[in-house]
């Protein structure tokens, strides 16, 4: 395990989008840093009676396309290119204030009510436990009365399993109105959480080993570092909690009576995803301590074992110190084997020591 | 005491229901793992006149199965079969969303009022304090107008006594509708808290003693498992709380006003729980200090004893030295006994300090 | 002050009325662990007229004794025998569940309203300073429209100055309601808790200057049961705050507004209490910080009075080895007083070191 | 700076009042400590024609008097003769919980309305720096509808500059009813709350730099006090808080709506004072582990140094054995000056490493 | 980096207005400290039609000063005279206690609505990364009907954007109503958060490496003065959100349904700022463990140096010390090149040990 990895990559919570400070809202500037290399449109329309794919690489295409089916979902993969956004915007007359989040990709999750459609702010999880990178993206949907828009700055695949359940022919997704839809496209969000909370629990239990057993000063760093992710998830996920707990009180027209049951089913997820975060964080709060008294404590037994060596060398100095007295009358002195016995006695002594401390764990660092 | 048993556990708290991922809301899909060998269905009729009680293998049985009083208990152990749990859905036309719920043994305890009947999930929970190993349950319960329906993974014994009384002639339980039933079984629910949190203090406590007698590495990771316990247990009833506050003050028709005495008394109960549970949370979350402090302290009080061994060899070694010089006039060298003087010096001076670091306590680790 | 004394003490707060498990609601078991001896009925009728008093050893005397004055307070002492309990339910027409909470002593301060009376539950405490052991009572009361019922386990003569009072022919607790004595009972109670708040804040006070200068191993615990105790307190305070505030808002037919008037009377003393609590608890919670680092810092003061020691020794050392050197031609070593000479330059610079030393404090522990 | 003065003083919060304990309700008692040698009436009587002072010495003078104008302050220092507030009390029917709480000086801050007039408690301070010694005394006031009465246990001059602004013609304070007059009362206790802050602020930072730079064992103490004055203060202040955040929304007919704008004014500046306080808090909270890592600190630096003196005198030593050593066939040894390069060699290394030693810093304590 | 930077500087939050304590409320007395030479009025009047700006250096110019357009916006920076504040109060009306906010710059953010315009306090911040001072600025607000007026300490340059916006022709500004204005004031306020919070969680990354890599006893107040400085920040932002959700949720008729969505906009900025400051004082509340801890390291690192040196030493002492004893028999002592064997015997000794130590980076600091 290399806990040093960790500390190499900057904090992201922080970045400013200097780009916009000072304009007037409404202003579309695209302030995301990862692109998707080329903007992807994709619409997919849909009833009881089938289904319709396509994809557009401008919005000019989508103008002139009219499908056949009554409801629409409409999703766009890559927001570098304003204009897009503008005609979309256009097209299903939204506000400005909604474009302009939509480009602003740094949103905690939020519900805002048009009147007309309702405007969600999600935010989709990556992690790679092995560079101990943690990627954030926003999802933005817009859910009008037949129709679902949802933007997104990279290719996940997270929807992609819905696709599929909708091209099915039996599929409850294509029976149900958009707000069914919309539910699953949430419930696809909360279902990747427990993906990620899962790679980050281990990586703090590898934290944890390594504190425990091999600390090293990187290691600080890293710890604040995914106490760090742990806190941008949370704080992904709170909000999305207030936001289906309002959705499922409310009388919002755009949600069915079951629908409402959906949610409250995603909101029981929002929970559970919640708690087990806050098991990650627990364990990480107490890392620190852990790590500081690791360091400090293998350190000691260190200075143990250096002590230990000074203790067993005291009693050979002394009885070489005894005999180079300059007494007149001295016993074993003038013996032959004298001085192999004085050896002998530092030996024995010493070595008596040493077992004596090995036994006690004394020379163990 | 064997504090090392304790980390070969794996935290359970964050299991993801991996196979549930992507799939659409509803799918009955197993993901308990620790299974009852067969699943078990067991109906209690009962009303004043009398009780019946049956024992079924599949569904197929039960459906053709109607008992001769009025009120039904269905108990369903073991849940690895969803055909069966499909079946009784149909049945008593339970949302595909409760059968899930009832699948998926990872809800935290709620309560989804569906009109028709009431959805309850608690959980229980059995602590073996030798291995300090804490399994959790799911209690899913689904309260009609005249029947209940429980569910769980595994044959706990929780609700035998709870049978023995309905089978007594002047149960209050037979006289009395489904709601006091239910009343019953989370009373039986609750009262298995206080013993669980029995066990869990007694351990807290050794684990307090072994800090601050005996501390091992084992340990650290031992008090954050038994931490871990707390909190997931804490997150079992603190819903649980909430679900009894909700019941007795909305006006559900499920429940009579006397049944919600009992309910408040079961509240009542769930506040007591939580504050037993608080009591070893507090001292658990002090072990931790006291036991890197106790590490540090040991380390140190062996030091102290390297050390002082090395001032008692101080004197004798000077002394040593001091008839090792090489003066043409010295005393006491000539002497015949002198040899057996200064080291009667050295013996004398380094007893002599013994004694004092001794009754000092100063060679005491 | 003898710290040890206290960790002698089991934890209290953690006893399951493991007698109670798996019994339906209502059953009478008493749960209690210290006895009055004998159970004891007083009764006390009083109006504007004159008061009448009575002692029975068991309720069936009591069921044959009508009072000649409009209002009752019947008080019992020792809850051993379920037999009066019940009795006395039969007669007042009480709530199953009420004598249960009454024998189950256990129970946190509530208020529960049955229409025809109302249930409170408070605690009371007693605190030996000198053994460090604090002994918790429920007490419970019932207030009809004409009477009080109030049961404890011990006799502790806490209602004694109410009783001196409802015997002075002018006192109001005499002219007025029932009420107005419910209030002053819980006065009692409540005054009560700043005698054992007092006793404990010695008690910390004690254990902050023990802490301080004198650690020892058994302080850790002791600080941890006073903690504790602490704890116990504040659960008993804090319900009964919520208890108080309710009454006083709400309009319960039980309380004339004078009544009121002093009920929030009782309520800014059990805040003033809460405070008081807090202050300790503030003062606790900080103890073991010092504690810890008080041991450490010892250990430390000692290991540097030792290696004082050793470096007092080295230049001695030195010297000796310098003139045990065998260098043909050496000043001071043919002198006659040389030997002598290198012994005074030993004890001169020795000493100047020691002098050094004390002055800079290094040599005290 | 004198560290060591703060902690002769006693914890003050846990004054019980123990004359009080088991007495009836509205029993007058004095239970403060501090009084002023005699208690002093004022009366001021105002309206927009003028103004009357009167100073009496019993309550019996100020019966006699009637006052020429509309507008009455009475205010009351010294309370240690409960006959006066008796008196005072029959004369504007006051309750006796209002004369209680004048007398027992402990109360927290609060508002009761008694329908024909309001009963304020505050609470001000005073701050000693020197001695650490903060005076903590109550303000009650009663509002009626053209009267004010306000108790205090000590002259403070604190509603000096108020009777000033009364004695000047023009003064909004004389144009407007009495409730402005309490305004401008609780304005000058808030008002007093900065300048015991700026107080306290000054005590934490001289207590931080004594944690970092000359940490003694009083120290602990003091901080210890000192955080508990900041939490009296904090008690003092947040339910006045309350206080005036009720009086601002409720319709009180005691205020007008432009009174109620300076209330809203004084809240402004509650608020104010518990950030600041927050502050002072924040910075003392920190300062036990800054003085405890300090302490530990300062010892390691003092091991340090007598550890470099030990490692310093080895060569030297090592030296002198070498040429202690006996082999016929030695180096040097025969030289006339060998003794003296010996020395010199031991006294350049020495140097040596002292000279790295001292510019690693190795040698500051 | 140079970490004493920071320590220098005072703290800042309590600076008591001691010039106003005991005052009338109402007073006019300026309590900034920092002034801008000269105060500077500067007014812009504009509609659909055009725009009209001026300056003014006296408000004697501005009463004589008649717009052509239909809204005002009057600026005032520099608020060091009262008169001008007077003049401004008594043209548009404003309540005394409005003036004397806007002249005590210490306020917090709030909203008091005065019927006939509306009074906002926002706080706005400057940082310095080098000095590390935050300097504080007090922004003041009067929204009337047609009128907006703006009062600050300093020019910072904030607003010129949103003058340069309403200088363009076709800008939403100019057509908006005053409350538009008001809310691009508020988001040119917010957006410079953004800015500070960058540079504060900069400092707070240098401090986290200063304090891992070289911790000097200046970064403690260091520390503490950062933290200081986020809970200021922390202090103008909370309050702010409050203001801005009352206004989003009460109907007041200063703001238009859609200039109700663009403060929606900034209150979700505001939320942003706060999440990313707590990321900062997440941070910086672990630093102090981290620094503490890294000092007490480094020590005991070099004392494990030291104790290798005494180590390394110790064989070839005990060597010279057996060549020194005084045998008649003794192996090697009378070879010729004897000497030289055992000093390296020595040598070997001693640089196999180091080597060892080296590999163990035991005499690495
Ligand atoms: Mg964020
Ligand atoms: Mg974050
Ligand atoms: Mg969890
Ligand atoms: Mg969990
Ligand atoms: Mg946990
Ligand atoms: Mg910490
Ligand atoms: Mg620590
Ligand atoms: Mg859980
Ligand atoms: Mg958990
Ligand atoms: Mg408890
Ligand atoms: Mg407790
Ligand atoms: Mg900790
Ligand atoms: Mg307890
Ligand atoms: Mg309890
Ligand atoms: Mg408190
Ligand atoms: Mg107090
Ligand atoms: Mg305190
Ligand atoms: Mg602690
Ligand atoms: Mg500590
Ligand atoms: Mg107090
Ligand atoms: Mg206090
Ligand atoms: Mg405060
Ligand atoms: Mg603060
Ligand atoms: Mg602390
Ligand atoms: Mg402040
Ligand atoms: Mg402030
Ligand atoms: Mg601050
Ligand atoms: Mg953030
Ligand atoms: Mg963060
Ligand atoms: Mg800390
Ligand atoms: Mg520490």
């Amino acid at each position: 395990m290399s806990a040093a990895n960790g500390n190499k990559r900057k904090r992201k919570s922080r970045t400013v989008p200097a780009a916009k400070i000072g304009l007037p809202p409404g202003t579309l500037v695209h302030v995301g840093e990862i692109k998707t290399e080329q903007p992807l449109i994709s619409t997919l329309a849909f009833d009881q009676h089938g289904i319709e794919e396509q994809r557009f690489d401008s919005f000019a295409a989508v103008s002139e396309y009219w499908p056949g089916h009554q409801r629409l979902w409409l999703n766009v993969h890559g927001l570098q290119d304003p204009a897009i956004l503008a005609a979309i915007g256009q097209r299903y007359n939204l506000h400005p204030l909604v474009l302009e989040d939509i480009l602003n990709t740094h949103q905690r999750p939020k519900i805002d009510d048009y009147g007309d459609y309702l405007f969600f702010v999600a935010r989709v999880f990556e992690y790679d436990p092995d560079s101990r990178i943690l990627i954030s993206d926003q999802i933005s949907i817009v859910l009008g009365k037949d129709f679902v828009l949802s933007f997104q700055e990279r290719r996940s695949g997270l929807f992609e399993p819905i696709r599929e359940r909708l091209r099915s022919d039996h599929a409850p997704l294509r029976r149900n109105g958009v707000d069914y839809l919309v539910h699953a496209l949430l419930d696809a969000v909360v279902d990747r959480y427990f993906v990620v909370l899962d790679q980050l629990g281990n990586t703090a239990e590898d934290l944890e080993d390594a504190a425990i057993g091999s600390p090293t000063p990187d290691l600080l760093k890293t710890i604040n570092l995914v106490k760090h992710d742990c806190q941008l998830i949370r704080r992904a996920i709170w909000p999305l909690r207030d936001v289906l707990n309002g959705l499922i009180r409310d009388d919002s027209a755009f949600f069915t009576a079951d629908s409402k049951l959906y949610l409250r089913d995603i909101a029981d997820h929002t929970i559970h995803v919640i708690e087990t975060l806050d098991t990650v964080r627990d364990l990480l709060s107490d890392l620190m301590d852990i790590y500081l008294s690791s360091v400090s404590n293998r350190l000691n037994l260190q200075v143990r074992i250096l002590t230990v060596l000074t203790t067993i060398f005291l009693p050979a100095t002394l009885i070489a110190g005894i005999f180079g007295m300059n007494f007149e009358h001295m016993p074993i002195i003038g013996r032959s084997g004298g001085f192999y016995l004085a050896l002998g006695m530092m030996a024995v002594i010493a070595l008596g020591m040493a077992v004596i401390f090995w036994r006690r764990n004394w020379l163990k660092a």
